[in-house]
């Protein structure tokens, strides 16, 4: 059940590289990325018109990109400008062309029917490049639905089991009840700890004396973007008031792109705002997440292989999945809409 | 075709370690063995009620296994007793069991309508811990349907030629025609071979300087148990009398269980009631027995290779396919009525 | 889409090798070749009439095969002539043969409707081993259809983008057009460049100090056969005319196999007739044919990935797509005739 009227991440900026050319699959299509002259990001799909060769097998040629099978040769819209031993160009020659725009480290594909592409509803990310945080560029891949990773996201519960040597530490964590608000496009989700331990991820680094405060408040967006502010601070400062006092704050920004219905490319940064200028730090920081999401990563695959097992497998539902169920519902409501539009129903006429 | 109401072996006793969760899918179904504290084996679906994450990842407390997805937790019986965050456990909470019978060194479970799991069908294999007989524990698995390694079992015409250096040896031991005599859960097969060359794994503990007389006289029984009496000594001697003198005798004890359609859990033994003072001679039949079993799986893995790319290819039937021919028929009543009793035909009322 | 009454080369004759049995799977049925005694070929389906097991797993004896699983054994007719521990050997165990034609190198089979295999519809294929000609034997193996490898020989405006540094070389080439003749059985293509600079392959040997008139006339014959007169010489020496002078002449020969709608065995050879002499020459050549024919895998490879992503893809076509458009509807129409004589439409009768 994958949203194509949507905005997703196709890749890091860092991964698009000038006189390169990055094959990669999104909603199903193989798509190339490259930069043009202009240093503008281009998304073809990646089959020539002609006879389907990979795009991304073949050769840039200034603002132009030739196909290395038989030499046709497309510019930046995807219009065949050139065919070997032939003068006319049928109008049909061109590949598929998906609109692109680069912010905040992000590049962002739109799939869906290009005229419904509105710019202003991509999610505000700054937090990725501006100055007054410091985060690593993170990726990484599974081979299995998208939701199964958005359901894991949707339901903090497991941090204390999942991550008991990383992001989680108190089991009482897990018994804090979260605030879960609806959203229009998405869910929004308040988790407050008082007075318990620290996350091991976090006192490597701050060492706190005693129990802290925590929090973990975050918007999960259509159709898979997970923005967060989270953190902790000594106990009894008020932090619930918003008095942040030697707080370690952090605003994971995350993106989940189905690569198939089965496979998803997942895109994440953890920005601190503390400690900005070591570097060891911001660097301490991203491989506990990393390691926590490789323990995320063994459990999602692990539940996608025991219910692969049992097509009719029926769920029990519990209080802690209340956001996700919302979030699915949101999905399934939204997925609905797009396949109605696709095929309307004829109104029979009286 | 597998059948559901039966005893199968999930496990070699020894495979399930106090403290430890060992994790198997058996009839399409992934299940997890552990002991409690009292040292009885527990066998629960290796799938969380909640979300279907195996529990097999997760951790023994006690008697209780917790799911370390989101940390439900599970008593013996299946039920749910702990929802983190939540007071109320609904009643649904709990994982499917299944019955166990831990007995002569094997774990047999009951994966079908609990209420039929009738105890005292399970077969006498008191061979695999008699003080009287030696054997070691085998198990070996295949990527094909249980049916065709019943198949070889039921035919040991196959001795000479997929064994000659192992169990076979004369090849006029193929031609000795079997007795084959009709059990209502099975068939039983006896093959004599007067004055024949012994075997080559024999010969290499008794070093027989002749003939010898040779039977193998067993019980292949449903779901597809293997329990045989076989041996060979010195020709004239009565063995057919059953006068055994400087015998090599064997108890030949073997199960499979379907993991899937098309693969299959072997555990095997092969105890012998000479020499038992010498473990040497223990390893080297074992060792041997996996041997000729290397060579059995070679020749079915290629025979379903073969098999799958033909799902027409009609076999024709020789004189030797008697007793594979009454299991397969068998095996597929017992299924008709399986399927039958779980979906009851309407009688319409007239 | 695969023709089953038509000649194709099953195996080189170096592979069928006395006292060996050659396993090959060839248009989805596994087939077993054979020498018998007087060194003719034989085929025989890889598939015991009994059981299914593998003959290729089997014992010659003679001019019999023993399929070592149960122990029967067929004569070169297919026949069995033995059962063991049976006198009567039912009429209907036999094995499929297939009709087999050994020549020039090459071991052609049959596997359709053995009344229809006329042995003078074997291409001439005598360069293989006529002493004017030097050349090795090429196989390599595909796991896409043979008809993405069809196309690809069909234009070979392909030659100087995908194989720039062998086979290709001047992009000019690409923009000659091709003359396009329909024959029945087939296509003849005529590819003349006039004063283009020689292709990297033949540089290498001849080392021409300018340009070349270079030629590309190639039969593609059903089911899927290429016979290609190729080479290069000076411009200006009257190649067009015939007159062949300080050539670099070829006469590639290629044949492609189908094992599965998906997977395709690929024989072929590079016969020269100039330096006949020297081995090193024909090794020369032969390896940067083999470097090349990675080129293509490679590039076809991707095709067929991409395609398989997107089964609706319709491809654009363009004037080089002549012969591959020709080529693909004789194939239909081939494989429909094929079809309605297995199926005969019952006339209705009024």
């Amino acid at each position: 059940m994958i949203l194509r009227n949507a905005w997703y991440v196709a890749a890091w900026s860092s991964e698009v590289q000038p006189e390169k050319l990055l094959s990669r699959t999104l909603l199903n299509v193989p798509v190339v990325l490259w930069r043009d002259t202009s240093g503008a990001v281009n998304a073809f799909e990646d089959r020539c018109c002609h006879r389907g060769a990979p795009l991304s097998s073949g050769r840039l040629e200034g603002d132009n990109l030739r196909c290395m099978y038989h030499g046709l040769l497309f510019d930046t819209s995807g219009r065949c400008v050139e065919i070997p031993g032939q003068d006319r160009i049928p109008p049909q020659a061109k590949v598929s062309t998906f609109p692109i725009v680069e912010k905040h480290k992000w590049i962002w594909i739109w799939m869906g029917d290009a005229e419904l592409a509105d710019v202003s509803k991509i999610p505000d990310t700054h937090w990725l490049d501006d100055p007054q945080w410091r985060s690593l560029e993170g990726y990484t891949y599974y081979t299995t639905s998208y939701l199964f990773i958005a359901d894991n996201l949707l339901d903090l519960a497991h941090l204390p089991y999942v991550h008991p040597s990383t992001l989680g530490g108190d089991e009482a964590y897990a018994a804090c009840v979260p605030q879960v608000q609806k959203l229009e496009n998405g869910v929004r989700v308040t988790r407050w700890g008082e007075g318990i331990n620290p996350a091991p991820f976090v006192q490597k680094i701050k060492n706190y004396p005693g129990k802290v405060d925590r929090w973990n408040i975050y918007d999960f967006l259509l159709p898979s973007i997970f923005l967060m502010d989270s953190g902790m601070q000594p106990v009894g400062n008020g932090a619930k008031e918003g008095n942040r006092v030697d707080a370690a704050e952090f605003r994971s920004t995350q993106a989940l792109t189905p690569e198939t219905e089965n496979s998803t490319h997942y895109f994440f940064s953890q920005p601190h705002n503390f400690a900005i200028e070591d570097p060891k730090v911001t660097e301490a920081i991203h491989q506990e997440v990393v390691k926590a999401f490789q323990e995320d990563s063994d459990i999602i695959h692990a539940q996608d292989r025991m219910l692969k097992l049992a097509p009719d497998f029926k769920m029990i539902s519990i209080g802690a999945d209340a956001a996700l169920s919302y979030f699915r519902w949101l999905v399934s409501n939204a997925y609905k809409a797009e396949q109605a539009a696709k095929n309307p129903v004829k109104v029979q006429e009286v």
